[in-house]
């Protein structure tokens, strides 16, 4: 009988994976997802490199980005960034935040990410940027107080990816596959878009386009295909994560599950 | 005893892997063979990344893109490519549809693709493009309807490849394994151009040395040492596809031809 | 029972490997740790490339980069950098030697790496440039005299680093940890400084947030994830180095120090 | 007992593979090495992918490259180069040709490789550029007729290198080790200076530096560390060669030379 929660529990893990595997997060970067039972939490690993990430590193934080156990382990110091959108966008059931070289030029030049691709579309128009120190001034660019998650998000708006100046990006998406291969294309999308600029002036997608193409990535021929391809290739690397351990909780929640039901 | 079906669909599987790991292919893309037995039948697999293909994925498909069975796995979304091509160039026994990382900032720029080195002659002296908006405005740049592909299948015209904008490119081979050299063969131009270009302004090769050069990927020891050495690399990274099964299916087809035979 | 000179040793010969698998090392560059009983002496490698560093490889050097024991083995030619920079840094406790793909560009056009990213804030407000012709005319450009290194040095100045034209960098941290991560994210900053020069102009960190963001990669939950993550990054490629040897001396040591605490 | 000729060749084969494993040859390009016991032979692998070369898949050729003995098997089409040079320079005793993407775009563009490193002066002060059809008009640009190869020896004079405009280049050394480093740190050259024009004009190496620093790479401790590093490198990917067989000579070989002691 399998549990909804050990399932998105394991799938962040391998998102986790699949999105180190595939350069767009490094020693750093983080991905989480919304509580498949209560839209008011959501589930983040420990502070660990997302390469590494096993189902039982990840715990559970209110909106506010509290753990909602004590912690024994390191958080990440930027945790508030996802608390911060899943409480602007109740639309968003994933959130990315990475430094992916293929998007960092694009930080730093302060240049537009735009559509080149028909993939590329699922960035959709327009990708607005957000510069901490507009409204901080000086700081050490990480994204530690409230206030800045709260910044981030206005920033972010109804967008699927906002470029943060000098530091990286954040992305999101309406489930955790969308989100992994939003963030997967939009790098390409980047690589693509820098390297076309050798040759002349990269051609834009037209609105209608990006509209229908940016639904290629939902389409459920793709969705199989691509997260069995990501898979595969990370399981072909030797990093696949473990299963979810955490086996005294289970059986005394599979109990009381029981229980209710009978009770029905 | 060898069967010529069966050989040809193990070395479609090979062929698809080869140009995944070489780069050519990465989630998306497909590569097709005609039938060898029925120029009006061509071999291509059921929707699934190149890299992870089996002969036993491999779908038999009329010229109108059809599956000759009823199918109980997903279809290419994009197979009236295949279709569409084989049905105006009778000489093309294979087409592979890609959108390599190489290839993509020309599609993206619009620039052509020009042979500057002398394997980069087998694209030919010149490589249209075709803008899918042109005559059918907006689209999510997916080939799917037969009179795209027919447009397509037009722009290409007797040339060896098209490449498609903001989409990427549409190759296709006299066999096989001159599709797939053609393929590698037409990243690595485009490579060093773009690289070139950075230089200077790129020499491309003389009319005459395309024509002579162009021909170099079809020498016997040509075609022996990259395949070989495309498998072996291929191998290293225990990649290779398994044999194919069909297990079933294959004892009654071999009953029939001794059949077939002895009445003759 | 843990031996502070054997964890030093094996740490060193860890760091060695993880700096060439991540690139900033390859068949050249050194990496040096000052000794942990004795400020007057360091730790280097016999010549070896660093990706093949053990712990038996490690020699006891003083301060004018003679080794303290008659050596068997061959040395490094530019190991008096290491000895100079630690004669004229006592802050300085690591130093590392490269030749990184990603910085080379840099030395050879003679243009200033600069901190483009929070975590490339690691190398402060500014990165000297010495070119050794300036003062040594012509040399096959290895830094092998004490006046060599001494000049090298006095550039380095109270900065995190030194470019070398025509030849590499010089890396130095106030732990082996911190020189790591130092060498890593420079290189980062570097690619990604070339490659937003193709999108415009590179926006540089404001002196306020190069000096808050310049200690990110000394947080207790930075220093544990990247470490964890560069290790098995290592681990998965199969080239963790081997623990310490060097069995017949330790016994001895111990004996020696439990005598002079006793005595004590 | 060592057999010099059996150590040539196991070591021509361990060339062969380090060069492929470091992006210096790949499907293509060749590498030989002058007989030991006769300057006017020289060893080169059959028709074969050098990163998958044997030790028995190596021939003796004369210096007009011809067979010593009648071939099973295929041979390069250019094998013409090689004896050409080992014609034309006696001091040659390595040579190899390949089309390295590192090199190609200055091939393409026509721009000189120059040194801009310590390393890369071991391609001298000048890399003199051959263009086959300004003494043969079009051909497919692959060089295979005495003349061809004896006009690139020409163009080739007393430097270290040719570059083959639209084709690749070829690389000569006073030995197989000194011509694998040149190869390998030619490549590194080639790729710093394309980067480096992205940020500037990259800066020469004076003609003093490039004397002083072009012997670097035959310094003893140069040479032991480099070669050991490419060849654990290529064995930690698996792909060393095996050793030669050849079983049916060497016994008869070993058997002759005990005689000949005995009869001493």
């Amino acid at each position: 009988m399998p549990d909804k929660l050990t399932e998105v529990i394991e799938e962040l893990a391998l998102a986790n994976r699949i999105l180190a595997h595939e350069g767009v997060l490094d020693a750093f970067g983080h991905v989480s997802v919304r509580h498949p039972h209560d839209p008011n939490r959501y589930l983040l690993p420990r502070s660990r490199s997302p390469l590494l990430i096993e189902p039982d590193d990840i715990l559970e934080y209110t909106l506010d980005s509290e753990p909602v156990k004590p912690p024994k382990v390191h958080l990440y110091a930027e945790r508030v960034i996802h608390g911060g959108i899943f409480l602007a966008r109740s639309d968003v059931m994933a959130v990315c935040h990475h430094h992916a070289p293929a998007v960092l030029p694009f930080c730093i030049a302060g240049k537009p990410i735009e559509p080149v691709f028909h993939l590329g579309a699922v960035i959709g128009e327009h990708t607005p940027f957000w510069d901490q120190h507009d409204e901080f001034g000086d700081t050490n660019l990480l994204v530690v107080k409230h206030e800045e998650a709260a910044s981030l998000a206005r920033a972010l708006g109804q967008h699927s990816a906002v470029l943060m100046n000098r530091h990286g990006a954040t992305v999101v998406g309406g489930s955790l596959k969308e989100l992994v291969s939003r963030a997967i294309f939009m790098c390409q999308n980047a690589e693509y878009q820098l390297r076309a600029l050798a040759l002349g002036t990269p051609d834009r997608l037209r609105p209608g386009e990006i509209r229908l193409a940016g639904a290629i990535s939902l389409m459920p021929t793709v969705v199989t295909r691509t997260w069995e391809y990501w898979s595969m290739r990370l399981a072909a690397s030797g990093a696949l994560p473990p299963r979810r351990k955490a086996a005294k909780a289970a059986p005394i929640r599979a109990a009381a599950r029981r229980k209710a039901k009978r009770k029905r």
